[in-house]
């Protein structure tokens, strides 16, 4: 798929005013006005508090969680990590992960996911899967 | 391969002062570290006026150009586009590619290089082609 596209996605401080299709709050996922083949990207920014609402894990894609501003924690699995601007997280298939701002985070908890999976976005699909039900390890 | 693998690669003010290991300065490909498997990522910073000192072009890999701070251009064949904080540039193979931080950017030219190919990246191995002799279209 030659050529090129480009487009505006915001600046790092209006990823927050995103709204998705599916009503969510500062999370982008660029690839979709892209149409881009094999690499996927979100742009996401949570306030400090913040958190995902889920768990989830990909049975083909691997994910790669890029930090650029504030400070917050990812959940991986049994354990949790914190992260900070230039924290970097390579998550393979099947691993459960969820993350948070923290409720002191100096400022917004900016970050991109980046996936692939060694095939088309396109073939692969919708290989996510979401536990609804375990809780979070930061839940009160 | 499942699992997850944490770095840190330094905030984006920092990026600048990485030296890669071919004596490059503010290029780090930070899925040297992490050992990706499906999707590679490079952390850039170009100081105003600072430029790609070639052209190059991929046979494989899709790359997408994400910029985060400062006023720049990319060259895309024959266009040259201005980038912005937010410009997203997703770049087919086979396009010939170059970028430039401007004399008067208010800052650095901060951005991602992201790619991936439909496969492991080890797999594609190096796809790019570089043309040394093509003048670089903002040159004096």
């Amino acid at each position: 798929m030659s050529d090129y596209q480009v487009i505006n996605a915001g600046a790092p401080e209006q990823w927050h005013d995103v709204v998705s299709p599916n009503g969510a709050r500062g999370k982008q996922f660029v690839d979709a006005g892209l149409e881009t083949q094999y690499v996927g990207v979100s742009l996401n920014a949570n306030q400090p508090g913040e958190a995902a609402a889920r768990w989830h894990s990909h049975s083909q894609l691997e994910e790669i969680y890029l930090f650029l501003a504030g400070e917050g924690q990812m959940a991986l699995n049994d354990d949790v990590i914190d992260v900070h601007p230039g924290t970097i997280v390579r998550v393979g298939q099947g691993v459960w992960r969820a993350w948070r701002a923290l409720p002191d985070s100096p400022g917004e908890l900016r970050w991109l996911c980046i996936r692939g999976g060694g095939a088309d976005l396109k073939s692969i699909g919708h290989d996510a899967d979401f536990d609804h039900d375990r809780p979070l390890p930061w839940a009160a």
